[in-house]
């Protein structure tokens, strides 16, 4: 399947599928029709049997869609049959607020190490999560298998330090500061850039009154 | 200009341009054509002056934008030369993290108050930000002109504050719990799902491999 061109907006949507398929098995609903998950979901019908049929269809039948099947099918594709080592730069509030969320491990994200500049939080943990001191990052990330780095620091430092963890050898990066990396293009990036988010509502709020 | 459609697409860029243009403001930088802007934000020059069309084009004459005009024009159409007050409801990690960044406050979002159903909370402080107990939250919201309440809880009890808080007449909020809301059409909802922000990368991953 990764010979085929998937759109991005496809791929927006896939998680949102996963999430409402895991609440469904949670509710041991074990089939659902299109439609179902439609009215559920608030996309169209058609809109999700043309999504579904980018990988196949996943072989709705009169009577729906087999629900765990669908969820375990979706998780492949979205990567999440194998373990993901993540570290996190910044013991911040969101830093600590990442390594404390335990649902990010149910889908194989496993928070490695925390690293932040402040030498006090060295040997500390948040949740299960050993904090680092900075200084020990290059050596820790060239002597284990880190594939994600979420910076959670300020934004004039994220920019240099993305660049090195690149270097060392880490494949991706998930980005809270506000800021641009600029990263070669073959580098992945996804941003959360939660003023952007803001002001996106503000626009929206003065657009209503 | 609020009786023209501007697409969501072009919404999506008015906060990046913003963030840019307050970064060239702070190198005092006073002028900028819109093939430099281009080149530093990596999209194309042709792209930036269709999106300004859509507001008048802002007057780039032979020598350029006026950078300080067109972060105060792009700040007035996102609605940022007004005060939004903003509650948090929630006091864990991503609650405080919120409280604590303030850059929001120079935006011009002030958090007025955090609620936790966690009593011994009560009186205390995050930043500036008091804590309440959510048993106070009704009369506070309806007393006070609230318009954005950020989401900071567990999903299970998410979508019904959020019908709540909408009752009492918060206008928007900004939904940090991985479930959707299923509000009223005509209530703002700006999402940050952080776990299918992480699910996407995993995607690209996969696909890089």
């Amino acid at each position: 399947m990764s010979d085929k061109f998937i759109s991005r907006a496809v791929i927006k949507r896939l998680p949102r599928y996963y999430r409402y398929l895991g609440e469904l098995m949670e509710n041991n609903i074990e089939r659902i029709s299109s439609k179902e998950l439609s009215e559920r979901m608030k996309v169209t019908a058609s809109q999700i049997r043309q999504d579904f049929n980018n990988f196949g269809g996943f072989g709705q039948q009169g009577y729906g869609y087999n629900v765990e099947y669908l969820y375990t099918e979706i998780g492949k594709i979205l990567g999440l049959t194998k373990t993901h080592n993540v570290i996190i730069v910044g013991a911040g509030n969101v830093g600590r607020a990442l390594a404390n969320y335990a649902d990010f491990g149910k889908r194989g994200f496993v928070f490695t190490a925390l690293f932040d500049i402040d030498i006090s939080l060295k040997g500390t943990k948040v949740g299960d999560c050993p904090v680092f001191h900075v200084d020990d990052m290059e050596s820790y990330v060239k002597e284990n298998d880190v594939e994600i780095a979420a910076l959670t620091l300020p934004k004039n430092n994220a920019p240099e330090i993305a660049a090195k963890l690149v270097s060392w050898g880490v494949d991706a990066i998930w980005n809270f500061a506000p800021v641009d990396l600029n990263l070669p293009d073959d580098v992945l990036v996804e941003n959360v850039h939660l003023a952007e988010s803001l002001m996106r509502l503000s626009y929206r709020i003065k657009e209503k009154d």
